[in-house]
């Protein structure tokens, strides 16, 4: 997979306003934020999609995001956000190395829009899928 | 905090469609799924939002999201999805227990819909303010 704009910026020759980094991620600051405190938090290792992560990347992701949402709200004053992850171009990814935004929800409005379309899941469908989702990850 | 749903589906007083549990989490079907393959995952621990969570849980959030990404995604036959995870109900969250929706986005358009109105941020903004969120995790 080809490198993207976020292994010059890991690799310093880009800048960028940095919060955060520790051996297994980084942290900085969106430069086209949908609302004040935008923040975008990265694995070093370079894969484009969540799914190709390995699970020490992934563990670590997990720990920065509440390390640095606790520091974002803090500065913003914001109180609530969403934490948003594009995987393909259809479902908006635009850079191909793995980030996690987090976008604090001001009272002005700014932040994510959220369109929400949801369907109904029958019972029956619901347990044939649940099944080979399992048996999938077993 | 008063407990949620989710606790009764946690202790099993409440039936749902499992796909994937360890010591700190759990992952289910959305019963209202944006698309086929709609999944949650959630935390064992009981907490509204995610810069409450404990880094043990974090930690094991992020392992399980890529563990029950990769299996939706081999089930569904999906290549593009969105991880999404809503805090505060100004941010579209509606139970009060952390939760990650993994939301496959299939050729019919199905899945979650993104309002995505971008600013852009001004250098000596960003510099000041990246230098007060990164204190306020030091």
């Amino acid at each position: 997979m080809p490198e993207t704009i976020f292994s010059k910026i890991l690799r310093g020759e880009i800048p960028c306003h940095k919060v955060y980094e520790d051996a297994h991620t980084f942290a900085f600051l969106d430069i086209f934020p949908l609302s004040a405190g935008h923040t975008l938090v990265i694995p070093r290792k370079q894969v484009a999609r969540l799914d190709e992560l390995d699970e020490v990347s992934a563990a670590a992701m997990g720990v920065a995001l509440v390390r640095v949402a606790k520091a974002v709200l803090r500065v913003t004053g914001a109180t609530a956000y969403n934490v948003l992850q594009n995987n393909g171009p259809e479902a908006h990814q635009a850079v191909f190395h793995v980030h996690f935004h987090i976008i604090p929800k001001h009272a002005d409005g700014s932040g994510l829009g959220i369109g929400w379309k949801a369907g109904k899941l029958e019972s029956q469908a619901g347990r044939e899928l649940a099944a080979r989702v399992a048996s999938a990850i077993a």
